[in-house]
């Protein structure tokens, strides 16, 4: 007959940590069949009622109280373990590698001076009196505790947001400072990715798929998952954003976050396109308005954001300076539309496809839809236009486009006469078949076009893929040699010009409203990059962690001020010059 | 005052290269300002009419007159022009690089009796005859022309079937057969990528980037745009993808095209499902069920087809054995569920999502959108679940499950109790913060969690993310091991794993059914890795494209049979007894 025996600690307050290692010692005694050990909630008395271990004393637990429950062969074994647990929690609580353990924040910092950052780890009601008071003191605050109220949390991002200082948290699972990692965090190599993240595990998958394909990272600051709802308004997420913008050692920004208030998001979003480097944004489950869009890059899965970030970042400055620019600065008003005049019909077909995410609707005279936007005379354009010269109505007892440029040039002349054109887009197919010499005859006629324009006062940009290898008898390099000379943008990739293309003519379309900016006093460059140093109240594994990572870290034997009396806490803050 | 000059040829044929070069040669005289070089369409009369030279005689043009119109400084010079026209028209008729012009592709074979292709460019209503002859003397036809009807198409193409035989088109613009192009084509390396293509420019714009990206091709078939419809049911789709199938040489398959008829494309992706390889799909604006079903990778632009194609045909052999094969066979009736068990909230957040790919419902304690598919009890799964143990009813008082594995532990040997249960599905955090040794406890559990399947007759597959890096406390390595050994899939992409397990439960919810399998001579491997021979009726310029490219081709001096006079033709054809 197997005995069950119940403590229960009212009041008592021990890190989960403590906890987890007396369940453990407890489950390695002789005698013992089954424990729990656990705080007094209903969650986890549903768990303890499967294990059996659900007796009346526990079942009338509050919350705050410690509940220990054994299962053991007997009724002398039971009541021997249980005389045990202040001696496991005394034995347990010893710090080994720390020599003396202060027991507040301000000892610890006397003794470590040189911390930059603050790890709270102390139970939620607490949690927010001991981020206040690392600000206080100037240092960041990596909020692991949960159970901190919106209102604290907006309270004390305001406040470090004045001081130039970061809140990462509350439940700000993990980051990555300088190499070291916070909290739950990997071990990632140093390189030219910083990221900002939203979600913890998101954080942590990106940067170790980062480190597996060769990355490496700059920093990877947590924010919290509340921190980009509306209530909070991302403001550790634009700092982080505004941090990695400023810092030339980051070559490449990626934000991961559960999809951010639609307010939130374009805001940060708007600050990201003015980053001038690459930006990966995987707003996990967030439908993205095309898959890029200026230098924001839109992915939809953590393994995306890592691949994409490490190309970017291996990414030749001379690579890097081929990426169009888009900037509508040098058209005049009333420029406004796109006249797309293919050769190629599928290309033409995924040019309209790919313009669907930046533009309502395209006309067309080979429509991705029969019978939708169909241009009512193939010979004249409407609005945003995309045609195809290869179809039947151009080609019946003619040449084909590809092999007479004619027609086309003829129409490229036409639409460069439209006020309201900002921007031709061609496709130029090589190969065998295709004209021998397209750009000797296409090059003068987009000169001219451009001169036309000119003339008149206007900007013409004109994009061109030009559709081939290296080895075709055009000679492709010199095709695109004669284009480039003519003003023309070109790519080898459909998709590039498209998209270049798409996003000028959407820009025009809507010009971009300046949003209200979040004013913060930015974060200091350099001393993230000092060799990190943290106090840490609370988890005293985190202390540990750093340790192993060659860093500084100074544990607090932190306890509940006034003996966890809120009143009273209050009151000591108050002293303290906290508000 | 200028001249115009008009002349109208009646029921003459010309290709239409002969009159671009007509009409160069006529625009380069002296005192010529403007020409029309066209057949008497309307679209042409359009094209006329722009450039003011649509004059009463050429408005009157039937479809089939040639149409010369002239603008000249004055009528004498005019009237001169003119004059050249048949002098013109014979120079540039004669072939230069070919000593002996057949007049027929019967004496066309006998010059060049290797050859295993017929290019055919000839007007559209006399090409399906020349396709029947070429079908008959063996060889395959590359179907340039268009204007050819669909019964023509599907009884060329049923016949081609029944010998092996492929009919690209009508209407196929290109194709690469062992690294020669026929048509428009591009001069692409030869490797191991095989690709089907419905589009002209599509297969051009893929093969080219293919080429561009390092990689190259076995063969790049064309089908010509109309044979992916219900009309023809992807005859030759289907009869390349078969080749590609069994060829040795082909390592990944790609198959572009726009979306094909529901029905093909079910019929065709059921076929490359078992082709034993990659197969890359982009079905130009259609919305695939997944971005990954087994073997077939889904794909939404040129761009992205290529680069996975390249990626695909660079994995070493050992990579390529890492991918997971979905394989239901292992499991018994009854089993179909999937039960995901995470201690990390972003993970699972990314698992739902990654799920809603492959099942209509997955039940949660943290599902995507709030209030929908939640779990009644998050200590109880229903159907397909996903449950991330981090949340606040597990971790109040409690250890994350990140540091500890005792709750994960007691669900994992719950769920595999479920006779209903398939698939476990897990992510094993590393990093500082997290339990040192996952694996030390994890693994024997999950061993025990089969063994108790097994014991009750079933198969239990778990599959595990394991997020981490090899610098990682924990040591990347031996946890994985450690994992495998226990039987696990382990993958370091939450992608990957949510991807297998959403197939693996997919599949066994809906058993495949067979399809009525299209029945055709297979086409014989080596045939087309011979050296490429062509004969060549039509367009002189593909003759001697081939010919630029080290192959041999024979032109045809190809005129209408019997005139044109369709009663004659079909009597000519009866008496070669063509059907």
């Amino acid at each position: 007959m197997t005995a069950v025996k119940v403590e229960i600690r009212t009041g008592a307050y021990y890190d989960s940590v403590i906890l987890m290692q007396l369940q453990s010692s407890l489950d390695g005694m002789d005698g013992i069949i089954d424990t729990g050990v656990v705080m007094g909630t209903d969650a986890n008395k549903d768990i303890l009622a499967q294990s059996d271990l659900l007796v009346p004393e526990a079942k009338a637990a509050a919350p705050d109280d410690l509940v220990i429950v054994l299962r053991a062969t007997d009724e002398a074994t039971a009541e021997e373990a249980l005389g045990k647990i202040d001696e496991l929690l005394t034995r347990k609580r010893s710090t080994e590698d720390q020599d003396y353990v202060p027991k507040s924040l301000e000892m610890a910092e006397e003794l470590l001076p040189n911390a930059q950052w603050t790890l709270i780890s102390v139970p939620g009601r607490y949690a927010a009196g001991v981020a206040r008071e690392s600000l206080r003191m100037g240092k960041h605050a990596f909020l692991f505790s949960d159970n901190v109220s919106v209102e604290d949390e907006v309270a004390l991002k305001k406040s470090a947001a004045e001081k130039g200082l970061f809140v990462m948290g509350p439940d700000c699972g993990t980051a990555i400072v300088n190499g070291i990692g916070l909290g739950f965090a990997n071990r990632v190599r140093k390189g030219n990715i910083g990221m900002v993240a939203a979600s913890g595990t998101g954080l942590q998958q990106v940067s170790v798929r980062i480190h597996q394909l060769g990355g490496g990272l700059t920093h990877a600051l947590g924010t919290g998952g509340r921190d980009l709802k509306e209530d909070v308004g991302g403001i550790t997420a634009k700092m982080g954003l505004d941090y990695f913008v400023r810092d030339p050692d980051t070559k490449v920004i990626v934000l991961v976050s559960k999809p951010p208030a639609p307010k939130v998001a374009d805001e940060l979003l708007r600050s990201a396109r003015k980053a001038g480097k690459p930006v990966v944004v995987d707003f996990i489950g967030y439908t993205p308005p095309a898959p890029k869009l200026g230098n924001l890059h839109f992915v939809r899965t953590f393994d995306e954001a890592a691949k994409l970030a490490v190309e970017l970042a291996q990414q030749t400055e001379e690579e890097a300076a081929k990426e169009p620019v888009v900037d509508t600065s040098k058209f005049v008003d009333g420029q406004k539309y796109l006249r797309g005049l293919f050769s190629g019909g599928t290309l033409a077909f995924e040019a309209l496809l790919i313009l669907q995410d930046y533009l309502p609707v395209v006309w067309s005279n080979a429509p991705i839809k029969k019978g939708h936007n169909v241009l009512k005379n193939s010979l004249k354009s409407e609005e945003h236009t995309v045609v195809d010269l290869g179809e039947d109505e151009f080609t019946v007892g003619r040449l084909h486009p590809m092999m007479d440029n004619t027609l086309r040039i003829q129409r490229l002349l036409q639409e460069a006469d439209d006020p309201e054109v900002a921007v031709i887009l061609l496709d130029v197919v090589l190969g065998y078949g295709s004209h021998i010499n397209p750009a000797s005859e296409l090059a003068p006629a987009i000169e001219k076009a451009i001169a036309k324009a000119k003339a008149a006062g206007r900007h013409l940009e004109v994009v061109a893929v030009v559709s081939g290898t290296d080895e075709d008898p055009q000679g492709m390099d010199e095709q695109i040699e004669m284009l480039e000379k003519a003003g023309v943008f070109v790519s080898t990739s459909n998709d590039v010009v498209v998209r270049y293309a798409g996003q000028l003519v959407q820009a025009l379309s809507q010009p971009a409203e300046e949003a209200k900016e979040f004013v913060f006093t930015p974060v200091d460059l350099d001393g993230l990059k000092q060799p990190l140093a943290g106090l840490n109240a609370g988890l005293e594994s985190f202390a540990e962690s750093i340790k192993d990572q060659d860093a500084e870290a100074m544990h607090v034997d932190w306890r509940p001020p006034a003996g966890g009396n809120e009143k009273l806490m209050k009151i000591l803050e108050r002293m303290k010059g906290i508000k």
